[in-house]
């Protein structure tokens, strides 16, 4: 069986073709570097469009410097940030916010990857004015999260109050926020109201290479220029990042590839649920689905695609991703693959 | 007139078309993320071709990150950096370095953007193993300057025979090296007998945005991974960096790019210095001519194309770039807005 | 009653009197600065006596910087720091590791402060190699601990064991090492047997205000005296930092004030186990005492003496420390106050 | 000859008599840590009497970490300082503003140490809004400078008044301000008009080791307790940095020292310009002397006291130093030392 890498991640996927076509458009001429280019002026008003005239948004190349650079202009180097004990932030960027920032992240227990304002509220208590510890100043929380959960609009705004109340700021790692927003059936706006800044993915749902920063709070904009300059993601050729967005603005292309991605990991799911000795773990809410299976099934399995998981003795609980490419046929040759091992 | 930034600056062009098909061709399918896919491997695999088998090379989005993420591998933060007043890494990078290192850099001045080995010599005997002073450890070169100008292969060694003698490692800033190689008729490793890290530039000369970091110093490599995911520059959907190095030294793409942009500011040199008033005030030996012209003819020229100006009063220095994709009748236009000026 | 600050923390003592006839003794004439002098070098030879002829120490001001620059020299920013959850560098630091190294710290849990390996084993095996996380480099250990524990000389020669097994660098948080000592009746060489770089403590121990830093492993030796210089620790009329060191060695100054406080402790302990109500919560090892009280006792008790509390609802846990001065009738005043709550 | 560091530096000198009794007599029973205590408050009193009832101090151990903790709230890490070229935090400081704070020092020639405005405003002018380039935000002067020049109140005036019509703020290194103090026969008050933070010398001046951080401007206060926690530089046992300054004002000793460190300044260089041979080589205005000496007597002096010389071929500049306890009688010993060297 070849492995197709059909279920690994949404990274493992490519580009929609309209952002390579987008590209290729842009390709004209000379204009000028560092942003100061009619393509670029274009995605920024889009930006504008969806966010809000009063945000300010800066191109950027990867998501962990999308949350990194977001996070370094909110907190001085003695304050910290709160964040799920699964966050990327936190266990994935290889210290990359403690380096760059110089702070303390302060991991706090979630649920399903959504934090709790409980363990916050204790910490904050302990916390606050006492001169040998790091001091209270950023919610950090991921929409759509690691763990494929969705905050629900209600559950935002519990946070965002909690942290006017606590004076703290939120920021928003947005990865997959296309994915949320499809599953919530919202616009951006409405899904980051009380957001002061935002990590806005693009690269996972069917860009090249391409992340925004969104600062929402006008308070917080003068400083991120130099920021994204002295964080080393000022793209000398940014026509190249904008027309990406242009792309993904473009007749909602975010929200059609979001919607199949979702579509397709939902296909999924039930076709699972249905197979004897599979275990939904979580309910499917993006593009993510996590099961438990029988451990001898792992390996098959992998032949087909690599996916990750947390391995138990008997079951092992594997996480599925699908993509902005994923066909209804992608699907149906993994279920295909999985039934049989329930059979034997 | 329209502004065409014909000659602002080799990160005015666009992307060659050959690039962009690659780009296109590798959009197959999915593929493991982070580089551990066959397109990249291919990648890395020229790069040795052109730097040694021994060389380690990581692909990067810009030329910030390659300078100072081949940098942070080399010093520790009590130590220091040499390189030219002139150098980028010293004046046109918002202080990245001292940010990401936290190394002092330690400038001396330079002859055309060429470091003199001579002033080094003085602070070293003056710092090295005193307690309240940085500790010398790397001198950073650029190859060609961005004063346009191109070390000799005996320069060259003449640096790395001294750095040796003095327990000093060599980084070249290669963000033009295509252009250099071309303008002393040499292949890549020859060019870099010696250095330790060297950052390899392409985007400048016909790629979208794609750098590299080339640890040829094989004691150096280890840490390499882990730098570049800390410092914010592993691209997930890694083979689209690697497809543009494909297209790269494909056909020697980048002998092409680098031989036409060359060669225009060989035939921009040729025709200014036709012109009565205009001083060429450097060899042109790359793609940037630097003269002098009246003061008052700066405004005109500004609207064909921006460029650099260091003004005088009767008369200012200029900086003209031409690139992979300019074209003699570019060339011609510029000359042709500039006669006239000489004749009012 | 007067609040004495009695078993506060051993912070809250002052300077033993052959300390400050030590400074008085030395400030004689002048003398170069930033260690050449005669006074630093002896200091240094006793250090030599005490941690053999290989080790290099060098004198700071406070045992934050004690140990924060002690791993700076030990791991490179994209690696991380093993330490319990409870450990000083973890809790009580304000984030100052994290910002003075730039590296993550990697809390496990304790065993009322001690480490245990069996989390670590299972952290090196998901993290090492994978490029999205810190790389193991340092295990980080207090003898004694935050709590009040004692690692024995076969605790410690296994986590030397496992950390030379793996590659991993040993950091021993010295703050209250005398203690350790007096509890095991070893000298402070047998003490750090593989350990590679102590910070070792003199202020909480009837010194005004002077740590070390003590290099053992030869290696590491090299970059210390910059990273103190610019870890803003070199005292610059460092002979009254070294006259501390002169004064704590000389008869055995070190043991005496240990002796003592631990002394104190254990009559404390005793007196306290008598009285009902009251539950000591740990052996008493060194100078410090846990035990659980009625929680309505802790008011009245704090009029006599601060004291940390860890409150609950019927019971609380309190946390006593002695000091090289504490004395039989400081405990015996303590005890009474104690005794009279019970009887209510 | 013995050598006997008479004129080496004013860190060569001791402690001053009535500082170590004042370490004696706070040395009296338990006291809370980290300047909780009574003597702590009477020593922050001290300083709103001299400073303003708005100010707010710190204590620290060094001077190194004065400076460098007072620019690190002073500046975000995009943000530059401007200071002398010859500024002991450009030169003498082994990189440690640029590690702890993470900004690049744009260092502008000066004039016998004092800055002068002229390059400021053309780097402001070239540099401001630049995303490329550091952003101007501190000037940084020493009041006494480096070379032993004062800055009148009509400069300090002038340059304060620059700060702010350039929206910059001013920091002010004292290491030696009570000898400029001295100097303009004013108060530090006065002195400190218009400076936003101070790093307030004591250890120069015949302290044992403390130094202050004296934030004047309130905006800027709050961050200051955490950084000096995090910066590594908060004393436990605290009253015993505030005792120093007890000493320091009471009887104003900080006058009676500098005065006399002044005096035996302004005796030196009367006795030496009497010598043939000798030129001052700049008015002596604080307690250091520049003078011009024949090469071949370098040596010999050096035998009774070391000194800092830039040598020259046939003539050499040195810097000799005073001190609070420099006696006329080691003064006119250093005189009779240089006098037969002339008869020669």
């Amino acid at each position: 069986m070849e492995n197709r890498h059909l279920l690994a991640s949404d990274n493992a996927s490519g580009v929609h073709p309209q952002v390579l076509a987008k590209l290729a458009e842009v390709n004209q001429g000379h204009v000028p570097g560092y942003g100061d280019d009619e393509v670029t002026q274009r995605a920024l008003a889009l930006f504008r469009d969806h966010f809000g005239a009063g945000s300010e948004t800066l191109l950027l190349f990867n998501g962990t410097a999308a949350n990194v650079l977001a996070l370094k202009g909110m907190v001085h180097s003695h304050e910290t940030v709160y964040c799920c004990e699964e966050a990327h932030l936190q266990v994935d960027e290889c210290g990359a916010p403690e380096h760059y920032i110089g702070c303390k992240l302060s991991p706090v227990p979630g649920l399903r990857g959504k934090l709790t304002l409980a363990k916050i509220e204790q910490l904050l208590a302990a916390d606050r004015g006492v001169v040998h510890r790091s001091q209270p100043r950023v919610i950090s929380l991921a929409q759509a999260t690691e763990r494929g959960s969705v905050y629900s609009l209600a559950e935002l705004q519990a946070i965002v109050a909690f942290a006017r109340e606590h004076e703290l700021l939120v920021h928003m790692d947005g990865a997959r926020l296309a994915n949320a927003a499809v599953a919530l059936n919202v616009g951006f706006h409405e899904l980051c109201a009380g957001v002061d800044v935002l990590s806005f993915g693009g690269t996972k749902n069917g860009l090249m290479m391409a992340e925004a920063l969104v600062v929402l709070n006008p308070e917080l904009q003068r400083a991120y220029p130099y920021i994204r300059k002295q964080g080393m993601q000022l793209a000398s050729k940014q026509r190249f990042l904008a027309a990406q967005f242009l792309a993904y603005f473009e007749d909602d292309l975010w929200r059609t590839n979001a919607a199949n991605a979702n579509a397709m990991a939902a296909r999924l799911a039930e076709g699972l649920a249905a197979i004897p000795g599979v275990t939904l773990t979580a309910p499917v809410e993006i593009n993510m689905v996590f099961a438990q299976l029988p451990t001898d099934w792992i390996e098959p399995l992998q032949q087909l695609t690599p996916f990750l998981v947390w391995p138990g003795e008997t079951h092992s609980e594997v996480r599925l991703v699908t993509s902005f490419d994923t066909r209804p046929g992608d699907i149906d040759l993994f279920i295909e693959a999985v039934r049989p091992l329930s059979e034997r």
